[in-house]
């Protein structure tokens, strides 16, 4: 029986991988742009880590987790997200002691969750993500949305939308929960079973549920903005004069909640809007945290991140319809007619290789048809072709396949001959 | 307490990553030359597949595999090596039928081997691989041979030697193993236990035995170059004449063997010269490999690979002093003077990495000469500088820091400015 990619997964082809190179070009150029320097963290780590910061009680802990133990007895849990490892990065290596204040980071790389596979949906995904840690400035908030627009816009993205939110600080959220459970107490027996559970330890989390999303009571919950202390308050106003003094779009939405109580102040999402791109439409989200590096023995500081996954992003640019082809035409095809011009044919081919020209040749012993075949094949600007005459000349025949120039040239001056264009 | 990475693990920072970038790029780009092209396969594979390829009786599955069940019980591998997962996706995805042969694929990622962790040895390493699946022609064993040499030549390094040899085909083996059996089993009882068991079953692998290595029945084994066919040697000499061609030198070195039934004809080592590598001088090694595809459920062709791991390149860069330097250095700071400037620096820090320039701001409310100490720290070129008088005006002060020019420039005309360069 034949052994296929575990379910949920998928290999990238050739003609894929293409696509994704350019993607992390491009986001790579960004980073520096945006003065992000990349980190890279494990693809396993102490299950300890996610228990503590994403929290036992979330859906990925409780149930999505790829957790083994290592040969050693230890609890390992393949990540399941970015920020936790670079948290833990953050504070073992004490990067608030560096002169470089923010830490401006960004990661890229696959991360691992157990759930039901669907479209757009995979058991290992792909994330990119940033994280700012030691600065409290709305103005870096404001740089964390600009650069995960800018992630898509910089591909040709455009049915884009920013959503903003503030989730306040530690008190606003105190005072937001408890009016949200006075508002839910009446109705607790409407709700279903999960918003029951929730409704003491996590009220919050009710304004996501898909259950109970049209029932009477969520359209008239409280909104956290109504409960922004005058520090929350300010800090978004802050926050929301960046965006506006940068010229970037956003629409204020106080129903965008994460369920985590490391996050504070900024929550963003940013939707797709392209149509045909289905019932998805939230591509990526990020906020800020306060909290978690003090939880992983850090100082008492906060930071904001994003992530994205660009498995996601690819279908937006498909919903879109926005290619990004990369050329991977080989310069020259070398062809050996003979059994002794193969010999010199590796030759010039890696003397091609060497000077930087893509050069490839047949390794099926074809017959000269065939390597014009191949030549054509690869794309190839050039065909060099030694024959027999050739051979005993130490010469070769160039031929430009798209204007139809030849020359006989030496065979040590082919790539410069090629290089220098005719 | 802390949490801090897993035992056999690190963290790539900053530091780190810029030079693994070089390198990546590199290799990338060695690729295109090469015309090789990307393929990725998941972190994790269904074990079957490795206990079928790498083979049941080796180290690496019975001992070093980080191998668990996921939620719905399927045993899982985290992949030890490259050439498995290319291989399943080449049967897979039917590679065979694709007009373009043979495949020429390559690799770059996390392996993952439960080993006691030392120097240049992590349990997660990264391997760049490539493997040229469905030619068994001389001329492509020479072209991967000359793919491993650049990998390490384009990034700078001198003192390298690449050892060949070939271990004929399946004919060929079984002759040499007969030869082997004849000639240790007078001498059993001096040798290791492990060659003791290894001795009727796979014999070959008694070279490779770390105790027994200086018997004197070592010295006078039989060598496989003896016991070669007419077909095997002809292919080895093929080999040669294809690398004379290319001007690549080799030693070649009958002792180089390697244990696994899948390996024929031609194999190789990249081994470092460099005075301080210490004890580790192999780099990487490759060769050729027949039933492989065939063991999977794909045709009968065979391959030829090589991988090596990043870890160990660098190791070498650093014996050889090899400097991969990158410059992060920031194109533009902008430095902003009172509270209403701070919006406008981010209007003009937006703009600037709109227009692809490198550009970043104060995070963390600094007074005017801590913004240009960041800016110094961060090396920009450019400062620009918005007060209250520039503010008024529309305008900033921008000073080129490497010369002291400086101009007054309009907000909306800065990047156009710094792109002419003054």
């Amino acid at each position: 029986m034949n052994i296929n990619v575990p379910r949920g997964t998928e290999d990238l082809l050739p003609e894929a991988t293409k696509k994704w190179q350019v993607i992390e070009d491009k986001l790579n150029h960004l980073a520096q742009v945006y003065n992000y320097k990349e980190i890279r963290t494990p693809i396993f780590e102490r299950t300890e880590l996610f228990q503590r910061s994403v929290g036992d009680t979330t859906d990925i802990v409780q149930k999505e987790m790829y957790t083994f133990e290592d040969r050693g007895g230890r609890s390992l849990t393949l990540r399941p997200e970015g920020t936790a490892s670079v948290a833990r990065a953050y504070v073992q290596h004490k990067m608030h002691g560096s002169p470089a204040q923010p830490a401006k980071l960004y990661y890229i790389g696959p991360m691992f969750r157990y759930e039901r596979p669907q479209q757009g949906r995979t058991r290992q995904f792909t994330q990119f993500g940033i994280e700012a840690i030691g600065s409290a400035s709305p103005a870096i908030d404001a740089e964390v949305m600009a650069f995960a627009m800018d992630c898509y816009q910089e591909l040709g993205l455009k049915s884009l939308k920013l959503v903003i939110n503030s989730l306040g600080d530690q008190e606003s959220r105190e005072a937001h929960r408890n009016a949200l459970i006075e508002h839910f107490k009446p109705v607790k027996e409407d709700l279903c079973s999960d918003c029951q559970n929730r409704l003491e330890r996590n009220p919050l989390r009710l304004l996501d549920c898909k259950v109970d999303r049209d029932h009477e009571a969520m359209q008239t919950a409280p909104s956290i903005l109504n409960y922004l202390n005058e520090e929350s308050s300010q800090y978004f106003e802050g926050v929301k004069k960046h965006l506006d003094a940068m010229g970037i779009s956003y629409v204020v939405d106080d129903t965008l909640v994460r369920g985590l109580d490391y996050y504070t102040h900024t929550a963003f999402e940013i939707m797709s809007e392209a149509e045909g791109f289905g019932a998805i439409t939230t591509l990526s989200g990020g906020g800020r945290y306060s909290g978690l590096i003090d939880e992983l023995g850090g100082p008492d500081i906060s930071g904001i991140g994003f992530a994205l996954s660009i498995e996601r992003l690819i279908m937006a640019l498909d919903a879109e319809g926005v290619n990004l082809d990369k050329d991977e035409s080989v310069d020259c095809f070398v062809i050996a007619i003979g059994d002794e011009a193969k010999y010199t044919s590796s030759n010039v081919v890696n003397q091609l290789r060497k000077s930087g020209v893509k050069a490839d040749q047949d390794y099926l012993d074809k017959k000269v048809k065939g390597q014009f075949k191949s030549a054509d094949r690869v794309g190839a600007t050039y065909a060099v072709i030694i024959g027999e005459e050739e051979l005993a000349n130490g010469v070769a025949n160039v031929k430009n396949l798209k204007t139809g120039d030849q020359k006989t040239v030496e065979t040590d001056q082919i790539a410069k001959e090629i290089k220098s264009g005719f």
